[in-house]
């Protein structure tokens, strides 16, 4: 376990090639980001801009603050637990990733919910019209 | 290139591992599958059930009369000519998938439109809503 604080809002977090670990990252910082990760957790405060994840395997993130955006791109394996302040703010935005799940404070209880990451797509008018697969209904 | 004669209608086609092949599969036939292919065309008439493309790099498919559904998954560039006829009843279904475009006639013209593959998601009243990503607006 890594603990990391951050004393100013401009800062950065980058994790590269990173296996197997747990890093706490303390205060209120720019963004973070984590490429080419595998089995690693990371636990923040509150994060400014945004959260990106790419080339990834099995992470784990826990906003105790705010972060408004996560960038999940060519991820295998990514849940993300959110603060009650973080839920009504945050998206996610995802390509080329699977097995993504959210888990968020639901009342008393915990719940957790897929990110879609099938789709299905048609013509209509001459306009391609997208939507998350039967899968999610 | 190779011609491919289909009899019956229960026929299947499948192509596995193949680089550089272009085939034509004439008649009306089940399905066809692409798993492993890279620079890769097939040219067909009319597929009743679906064409399933897995693990593709540069595969191009052409349809002379109609197949209702594409499963694209774990494919990098992927081109559909549409007829016109199949325009409006051909759906495909997307994963892990990117560089994915549809070309078909518009009037005198062809028109060609990028298929999705990134999205936006976001907790509303405790659902995950998903949309296509701006770029695509």
């Amino acid at each position: 376990i890594l603990t990391v604080d951050t004393t100013d809002s401009k800062q950065q977090v980058y994790l590269y090639n990173c296996e197997g670990v747990t890093v706490i990252v303390k205060g209120k910082f720019k963004s973070l980001i984590l490429d080419k990760c595998t089995s690693c957790s990371v636990i923040f405060d509150t994060i400014i801009s945004s959260t990106e994840t790419v080339n990834c395997k099995k992470v784990k993130f826990q906003v105790n603050g705010i972060c408004p955006a996560f960038t999940i791109d060519k991820t295998v394996n990514i849940l993300i637990w959110l603060s009650k302040e973080s839920l009504s703010v945050t998206n996610f935005t995802t390509s080329l990733s699977s097995e993504m799940n959210v888990s968020f404070p639901d009342g008393e209880d915990v719940k957790e919910l897929p990110i879609p990451e099938q789709f299905v797509h048609k013509l209509v008018d001459g306009v391609v019209t997208s939507d998350v697969s039967d899968l999610y209904h």
